[in-house]
This record gives structure tokens, sequence and C-alpha cells, in this order.
């Protein structure tokens, strides 16, 4: 009987895994470590059920990721048990750079590194422990393998991972505005050319995948209640840093030590916990910023947020950080984490590259942007942006 | 105890009916009719799921208005219990004037009468059998009532109907691109200076409402198939008059017989199973057309659709006709039912009337399409449309 | 590129059909009859959502074999494709016999005849049509085929008829007490020494299933309303039959002529639609029993039903009958129609034949009633009978 | 405009909160708290969905308490505006004294408290902050308040609070074997005598939700991959206690100090993260059980479980503790924490105290076991009770 694993997810019923390599990359440390980071970092102070985790969502990647190759398999289209199993590898493993609350502290904790290049190095990493049998996993992520559809399946507009996490976050949030036809977006895909396209009876599902995201962005993504805790979660990193605010564990090597300094091993040592906890022990902190910013956290006592669509008035900061200042004795400099300001943005379609081409029925080949009676059009090219202003209320 | 009955509904979990007069109403045979007409017309050809009717669609509008007087009178609006029971009333007549297969056959079978015409004749007619407790419910239907918003709950860009045919033909095709927020958007809902207006935070949920409403047209309502057979549809009773074809039962009064003459009693003594039945009649008529037409719909052997951004070229129209003339043997006037060209269209937002306000905070009204960074802008002004041609494959 | 039909579901999200041989039969005029055919009769009175189809119905018990058939070929089990091919056509068609409104005028239109030997009948006549190339899945249906499991998953207690009617009429109707975790239960199954059975991890979905399907007879298929709609259409054409009331088309064939001569091609020309136009028709019937049935039946105003643990006490049957005698004016043979009694039965899991067996990790097979701490067990052996009058209110 | 805010809950759609006290009670940091205590303990571990918090649940039970009183109300059920607060109190805060990993650490951290009696402490401390604001709450939650259904509906067989986590849990692990009708059973809730009962019509959703918590807790509860996660999780807190282990932070005043010193403010200091973090610096501990059961939770490799229906053999355990031994070179002492056995049980229904009533049309009441044809009869009673074994792989 060949190997055989289900796992139950709320969102799609069962995820398979049926390769014995798979599940051992599951099974290692590295991997089991996402269990303890939240995918979408403190959004859950906002959407109490939005606490699921980096490994959920990248069970769930895999899942799309283990259908789109199905589906492409009955349209004929050449893929491989190797490639398969590959392009499994590279999508499960994609995120696996993340570090703590994920992109809230990204360029944070470990300031030069992208998670992209902290994924990279850990699949390397896990290619050696697994004497090489990730090698083709790790030229699909880094897009040197020639299918290049394998790896627009894993990183373009319209790959797996946005497509489990729109359908994921709306799902534990409970924000339907992010809802996507996943399924259906799956049975539309094609390859020609070499290139993943989308079969024009596809297009409508693919305007309102781009629409959701936008949607998701503004509604939850970038919920102002979210951006104010995500801006307090990195100012507090931030200010242990500038006065070495100690904290137990190995985190503290991360905010009072060269980060260049910093080992893979220790990287992957570290997770929500380390942080939250640091959090904890510095609500009693003798600086007022840190002690602030942690007890606002714990307590979801959170700093006021406002949104502008123009450049916050200095003016209005003015006035803000003056109140603040008496009402926490504060000096210049203290109240500026405290008070300040900042821009907020998202774009709906990126028209510069990775494009997302619709294959029609007489062969031709249209951006989605382009298509007849396109919802997708010059008027949403650029990015969105808003600014805001955050203050103690 | 008080009047209490619930109805399970596999949308919206139960429906709530605690009123006795409401109660009457929903079991007047009149309104039992609506069980017998489909609300999808003809969509269960594309979409098996898709074989609700009228009756429970207006049970579903009737539970949305119920929340929506709900949510404003938790938020200080002044609503009386009687207003409650009309504003009630109207929505679960809203539609009662529709005939057998709704749109589909509206001005086909009783040519000159819009189907919020014979509504209103039921109305009035129920109203008298129940000794005038029905003028308020008419009053705001007609849109005479002072307070206007109760009217915009019934018919405008954001009325309940709207928001319960989305969420329900969404739920019974499995189309998932029409789902809503509905939920949000009834707590989102506003009362200032008497007019329906949204709250800031529902500005999202509402441009979300009006992208799935066009997608919706163009994935479902007007999906190639369904407009086929509801041409077919059409073009049957057309035919039938044309050649005054004999059925059995009260239908034929509106095939044979000016439509002058046709009583409110006996419109509503029709519905989908007498349109059925003469089509199922039909399909050995001597008329190859009708015969051809009506075999179609029965045997799911429909008009191929072919859709274009430019009207239909004259010379596919006279290649496709000269084949099916061959065919089928037949002559230029009968050739025109089975192959013919025409134009469908949707709207996303009508810029000129019912326009959908947003309240802001500081007290400010905008018009959806013109918040910041507005999704609903100038450029999805006008309609969608697109040239269609039919023929027998 | 090969061949691929994709159906929306909302149960189940897609279906997919890639099979030509498959598609046809699907679109055969005896298979598309089907859609004209309520899946659950008369229940859409008491709840509305109910007006799915035996089309759908046999759409969903198909796409579920598929499923079965994948997972079981995921085990290592022995299945050919033209074995896989021949198990879908069977549960496509093992419902194909049923008449109009299915179960509730089973025996009463066509007295004789079982829908299990009409499938029969059908599926032979389909198998010349299609030149022999159903014959496997006919054996399969009559269970000579070797492979015992094929037919078990079309016909026995775990069968995927049975999930499908559960899941489907649930999600329907809006009951969730018929929810069971098909997807669950169909990658327990397994295939031991020729048999199909369910793997130990999977008992608790199994008694899950069992208890639904109980609940779901006592909630909705034998709820009181719709017992007395169903028990109403049975006395229509019984009463029809008996004063030979004439309709028009077809179904008069049925009414009023030994039912020896009915061929199946006639069997197969009438559906719902002749029926409840048969109904409509009959409201101004002379009979005034025939004519009482039909207009309740129309106007939803139905016969009361009550309930009772022991047999109708003679008494009340007599006392209510009078009433009605006097309310309609009715001789004693006629009153007979309206004032009646009966039982209903359901029996949660048969002990005699069809067991369910469940495979432990050390090969011992038990019988589900036969686990540690089974929750079926002897006490629900024999089934569940409860009698009931119905009268007119 | 009155005070109101709403919460999304994916389970639920929105939770609304229309009440200042309210408001005030869950911004309380003892109440926030609980975003940081998981409601499933480890389940996570099996079911990855299942990392919701003590918080949601109880703001799950809290609006299926504002639902429950909405209905009875209806029903004109005399409950007075303050009763209603108190009740919606009173359950917001049943569950407020769970500590970290709630009832998996429940006797182990604080030995001699259950979570109910540092609920009232907690409850009563608040009262104190609140000004005695929430005396009528604390009445009913100790069940002094004369009105006894509103105890019940805290804590009962029938309470919302089992209704809030058998709903939620299903939810968040995927697993439906516990879904049930919670909408339709609060519809059928009714007040008699002063007690909480269930009209006749709702019987089938009380037996199916009876079913369903009883397969909860052998599909998830007592999953046996959970109960060792738990079993390990308690061995470690309770080695830890035996041999002095330190950890940083508030959490070391519950391993190191007796019990009887540890003041409820610091027993409010300490959460999940305080346990998860000790458990993360105790996987290098020099004592060898300690560190290999907290490397077993953090990389999930847990120990192996068998379940048995009788006792475990002491030949089994003998040979396990043996290889064990080897393996890991351990003392007689040792090796009792890495290889044991223990008992697992539920009840279905318990039949000695807070019974279900059911109440008939014609004033009957009958416990939900002596309905006709009850499926929760005599041979349910009595615990289900299974023997495990449990030992490294």
């Amino acid at each position: 009987m060949r190997f055989h694993k289900i796992i139950n997810d709320p969102v799609y019923g069962f995820i398979t895994i049926d390769d014995e390599l798979i599940y051992k990359i599951t099974s290692h440390p590295y991997y089991q470590r996402l269990r303890r980071i939240h995918q979408m970092a403190m959004a859950h102070l906002v959407y109490p059920g939005a606490v699921h985790t980096r490994l959920h969502h990248s069970l769930g990647a895999y899942h799309l990721m283990r259908s789109a190759l199905h589906e492409l398999l009955l349209k004929g289209v050449d893929i491989t048990p190797e490639e398969q199993q590959a392009a499994k590898i590279a999508i499960l493993l994609h995120d696996i750079g993340h570090g703590p609350f994920s992109h809230a502290l990204e360029h944070v904790l470990a300031e030069h590194l992208r998670h992209e290049e902290l994924s990279l190095m850990l699949i390397k990493e896990l290619n050696r422990e697994f004497d090489g049998k990730l090698q083709m996993a790790l030229d699909i992520f880094t897009n040197v393998y020639p299918k290049k559809f394998l790896n627009q399946l894993i990183s373009s507009q319209l790959d797996v991972d946005r497509m489990d996490y729109l359908t994921r976050d709306s799902f534990f949030t409970g924000v339907n505005e992010g809802v996507i036809a996943y399924d259906r977006i799956l049975k539309m895909l094609t390859v020609h050319n070499g290139e993943l396209m989308v079969e024009e009876k596809g297009i409508y599902s693919i305007e309102k995948f781009l629409i959701a995201r936008r949607l998701m962005y503004w509604q939850v993504y970038l919920h102002k209640t979210v951006l104010s805790a995500e801006q307090m979660l990195q100012r507090i990193i931030k200010r242990a840093k500038q006065i070495s605010a100690e904290c137990t564990g190995p985190l503290n090597n991360f905010i009072n030590q060269p980060i260049a300094d910093v080992t893979l091993a220790q990287f992957c040592s570290i997770d929500d916990y380390d942080v939250m906890m640091a959090i904890k022990q510095w609500c009693n902190h003798y600086d007022v910023v840190l002690s602030t910013l942690c007890k606002g956290i714990i307590d979801r006592n959170l700093l006021k947020v406002k949104y502008f669509s123009e450049p916050v008035a200095k003016s209005l900061l003015i006035e803000k950080a003056d109140a603040t200042k008496k009402q926490f004795n504060l000096s210049d400099e203290e109240v500026k984490w405290l008070v300040f300001s900042g821009e907020a943005s998202s774009s709906t379609y990126n028209f510069e590259n990775e494009h997302i081409h619709i294959l029609f029925k007489d062969g031709t080949i249209k951006d989605i942007t382009e298509v007849d009676n396109a919802l997708i059009n010059e008027n949403l090219r650029g990015k969105v942006k808003k600014y805001y202003i955050c203050y103690p209320r």
C-alpha cells in the first residue's frame, strides 16, 4: 500500500500527502517551526479568527499546487513525476524563510534579509540534509528550470500562493470580500508556449481574483487597527534595539548583536513566541516608550490611526505630539515613537511584469487588462496610496 | 404566545414570519403561485442547481428587509411597527407580477405589460381582499410614502431585492463570483436626510457588490448557453402566436387571443408548468420551426451561440442561414427563427439615477463613484455590450 | 486535448465529465428527462429550497463514484479503465427508471413496476442504442460482475447514492441534521477480499452517516407536512383512475388504460410537469374529492397530519370523518379519501443484509454494529414506526 | 446614536456588542489575556486549523446567548434588560479562569484550583473593579439567581458554551462530525416552570447535538495524537516541578514555589506563551526526560499512542519500558515519564443530573432519553472508556 497521509483542513476539506519525501520535509523542525508563526501577524487583534499559521498556509498552497498539476496533466501538459514532486516541494518551502510575525517584522529583526533570500538559504540547507533530492525544487524556485510555468505557479500574479492566502485569510477572518473561485481558476489554467495562461472562460474569475485581492488589502491587511498594531510591533523591536533592551532567549541575539553574526540555526530558533514573551517582559521596562508600546499590544490598547488621501498635515502631527508629550511626560525624541505618520499602498495589478495572459480559443493571447470590456483597466494602473497618522488615544 | 413560523432556508438558515397578516399573504394562491415559476428561467440548463423559485427569492428578500429594518432600528432610525410591516409586505410582493419564466418571457406572453405594473395591479387586488391593510405597503411600493428610504430598500441600486438575488443565484448555481457580503452591507446601512446611505466603513463591501453583479451578468445571466435557451423559449411563444398553435389549458388564451382580453385571474392561472407542457406538446407540431425549437429545449439540444465585441457580420449570418435552410429544408422566413443575431448588455452602475451614497464620519456625502480611489469609476460608465449569433449546431 | 466538460455544482464545486461516452449518455433524452423530476417530490412545500432534480442527484452520485474510484486506485485496488467507466455509467443510470415525483408516485402510476426494474429496462435499451457499450455497466448494476465492490458502491448501505442524497438533500433543504463527512468516508473506503470495507479510522464518520440518515427521515422525508402532501398526491392519481378523470397528454394513458399497454417510450414521455398540469386541470373537476385534493396541492392548503406512537384510535378517525362529511357534504366512500390513517417507518441500519464492514489494522473485520462502544447497536435494531392520521383542517 | 461594535466572526458572520459595560469588560486585560490561550490546547498538532483562542470561544458563546435571549423574548419569556445584560456578562466570563492551555494543564499548573473556581474569583475581582455592576451576573453564574433558566443557558447539558465549542471546534478543525444545528436549537428553546426546555419539534436537533458531542470526543478531543501531545505537555510541567527546572518569567513561580503563594494577578500574568517559551528553553535541559518531552512538542515528534478496550497489559508496558530504557539510557524512574498507560473516557449524556427536557404541545414533559424511539437511550448510559499506552516510537 502506498504512502498516504491526510490532514484535515477546514478550507479545502482534506490535504493529501502521498509522497514520503514530502512528508519528511514537512516533519523537519525548520518546517514545523512555521506552526509558531502567525500567517497574519497582528490581524487577529481585529479579526479574532485570524490566528492561522504559516504552516497552514504553506500546506494550503501545496494542496492548490497539487490540484493545479492534476488539472494540467488532464489537459495533456507534459509534467514528469519528478517535476510534480519538485513543484510541490518548492511551494511547500516558498515561505520557509519567514521569521517571527512574517512580513510585519521583515527587515526589522534581520534588517538586510528579505524572506525570499532566507527561504532560498533554507531550501539549500534542506537540500544538503536530504542529499540533493531538492535540487529540482531549488531550480524551479530560482526560476532556472526550463519549464517556466512551474515557477509561475509559485511566484507570479497568478500563483497558488496568492490563491491560498486570499482564500485562507478570508476564511479565518470571516471577511468575504476576499473569496475567490480558486477551484474554477485552477480548472481554467493551461500552458501555452511553455507559459502559464488562463482559458478564455476564466476571464471573470481572474477579474474577481484581482479585485478580491485589492479589497482584502484595504479591508484587512491595511485595516487601520491592524496597521496600528503592526506599526507598534515594529517600533517595539526598533526601540529595543536602540536602547539595547535585554530579553531572554535567542531573540536577544537579534536585538543586541550585529545581525551579520546571526546564523541560520539561530534564525530558525526564534518565532512569534519569543517576540511575544519579550513584549510581555518589556511591559515593565523603565523606558516609557518601550513599555507603553508593549502594554498596548498585550492589553490591546492600540494607537489610534486616521487615514487621509493627502500626506498628513504637519500641524496635525505637531498638535498630537504636543498632547502626547504632556500626557506621558516625554522628550521630543521619545514622542516620535508614539506619534508618527506614514503611507500605505497596494496595487491591483502590476502592469510592468508577470502579466496574466488569457488564451482565446482562436489562439490569440491577451493580457487580462486588454480583453474586451476589461474590468482591470488603465484606470486601476498605479498604486492606491493612503497616508496615515498614529497617536495615543 | 405570539404568532411565529420559521422556514428553513439553505441560504440564510431560517426565515422568521412573526406577523399573522404577512403569513396570510404568503398563503394566498397568488403568492403560492410563485412556487411554480423558476427564479432563473432556463439557467438550470447550464447550472443544474439553479432551479429555485420566485417564491424562494421573495421570501429571501423579505428576510433581508427584516434584517435591514432591525439594523436601522438599532441605529435609532424612526420606523414605526406599521411601517415595518408595510415595508416587509412591499418587498414580499415586489415580484408578484412575474409570469411564467419571469424576465425571459416578459413582454412576450403579455406584450404590453411589465412585471412591475402587474405587481402593482396584484398588490391593489390583494389590498382589496385584505380590506385595505396593504395600503401603506402600496404607498411604499409606488414611492408616494414620505419616508423615501423605505422605497429605496425595495427598489434602488442598493435594494434588498438585488442583495438576495445575487446571493441566492450564486448559492444555487455554485458560481461564487456573485458572493456578496450582504450581512456586512446591511450593518453598514444608515438613513440620513431621509435617504438610505452607507457608512464609510462599508465602501469596499459596496464595491464588491457592484462588481459581483457585473460578473454574475456575464458569467451566468448572459452565459451564452443560457442566452440561447432563453432566446429559444421566447421564439417558441412568438412562433406559436404567429402560427396560432393550439395548446391545452389557459395558456391558449395568451397564444391565441388579443391580450387585452386577458384578466388578472387568467394571468395568475398560468406558470412555468403550462409553458413547459405546451412545449412538450409542440415537440410533434407540424411546423418545423416550432417543433425544432421545442425539442431543442426538452432534449437540451440548444442553438449554438457565439459572442462578438462587434455587431455580427452579415456574411456570417447568411452563411449560417444557408446551411440551416439546407439542413432543415426551410424557407427564408422560417430560417430566421433558427439563425439570428442580437445584442446583450449590462451596466455595472447606473450613473444617472438611484445613486449609492456614502456617508462619511464628518458628515460628508459622496457617491460611491466619487470616493477616493473609487473602484467604480468613469471607466465603468456605460453599458458593456456584446453581440451574438445563434444557429443550429 | 482530451474530452473535458465541467459542470458547476453548488454542493461539490465542479463535476467533471472527461469521457465522451459518458457525456453522450447524459445528453440522451431519457437522461435529460430527469431534469423534469423533483428529487424530493413534494418536500419543497415545507423546504422551499428542495426543488433540485433527479438529474442533479444522479450527477452528484456520479461525482462521488469518481472520487471513490480515485481513492481506491490510490490505495492500489485493481480497477481497470473499463471498469471505472462502467461503474460511473452504472451509478449515473441507477435512478433512470424513476417516473414523475419519484418514490411518491412509484407503484401508483405504474402499479406493478419498481423503479429499479424500470432502470434496468432503460439501461438495456440504452445499451442497445449505444451498441453494447453499456454491457459492463449492466453487469455491475445487476451484480453479476465478479468484482462485487463495484456493485456495493452503487447499491448497499454505504453506497454513493445514499452519500449524495443525504448531502444534497441537506444542502437544498438547509437541514443540517443530514450533513455527513462524505469526503472523509470516501477516503476511508478500502477493498478487502473483494468486498467494500471501511478503515478503522472511519468508524465515527460511518456512525455519523447512519445517524444522519435516521434523523433526515424523521426531520425531512417523513416530516408530517411532507407526508401529507405526498399522500394527497398519491390519492389524486388513485382517485383519478377510479373515476376515470380525463387529462391531456400522454399521462392520460396511465390514468385511463390498463398499465400493461404502456410502452417504455410512453413511460419516458411523462414527468412532473404532466402530473402538475393534470392537477391544475382537475382543480375544477366536478368530483369533490379530486378537486379538493388538487386545489390543496396547488394552493398549499394541505391536510392536517398528526403522528402517534400507537395505531390511530378508531374513534378519532370516526370523529374526523363525520366532521369532514358535514363540511364537504360527502358520502362514506368519498370521505375516506380525505380522512385516513396509516403508518410510516424507517430503519437506521439493516441488520439482515448488506452489512457495513470495518477493517481493522490487524486484519480483523467487524460489522459497524459490533465495534467497541458501537453507537449503532441492538437498541436501534428494528424499524422506528409511527402512525398518522390525515384530515382537512 | 447607540453604542455599537461589530466583530467579524467566520463562524457566525458578525458578533454585535451594543452595551458599553460589556465592551469595557471585553477590553479588560484579564479578558484580553484569553487571546493568548488556545481553545484546544495541542489539538492543532493534528488539526492545523485548530489554533483559535479562548477569547474567540467566549465571544461566540456570548453571541449564542444573545440569540437565545432574543428568541426567548420573542416567545414572551420575561427577561428584563438588566437580566439580559447579566446573562451575557456571565457567559462572557464563564471561562475567564482558564490558565495556559486550558483543560490540558488544569490541576497541573495550579494543582488545587479548578477553572470554575478561578473564574468565580476573577468575576468577583472584576465586580469590584466595576463597582458592583457585575453582581447579577455573579448571581446567575453561581446559580443563586431565582430565574434558574439563565444559569441553565450558561451551565447545563444544553448550554450555549457547548453549542459554541462544538460548532467552533468543528469549524476550525474541519471535522464535520461536530456540526450541530445551533440556530435551530436556539429557536426551539423555551422556558416552562422557570426551567429551560426544548420544544417537541427540536428533538432531532438535540439528538444530533448529543451524538455530535460524543463523536467529537473520540474523533478530536481524545484523538490519540492529541492525547499524546497533551499528556506530554502535562508531564513536562510535572517533571519541571519535580526537578525544579528553572524558567524565565512569572511561570517560574508556578514551577518552583508552593502554589498557595500565587496571587490572582500572577495567575493572570501567564498564558500559553510562557509555557511554550519554557518548553523551548528546556529543549536543551540536562534532564533527558524533560528535554526529550520538550523537543517532542517543539518538533512534533510525539509519543506513539495505542488505544485498547481493555486495560493495558502489564507485559506490553514492560516491553516498551525496557526498549525505551535502552534507547535513551534511562533509569526505572525516568522511563515512567516516557512510557505510561492511562484511560480516557467520555459520556454521551449524563443521566444523573442537568437533564434535557422536552416540552410537548400537550404540556407533557419528557427527558430526551424518554421520548418515543429515543436515540439517546439506556444503551448509551455509562461512560465510554478506552485505555491507552504511550511510548517513544
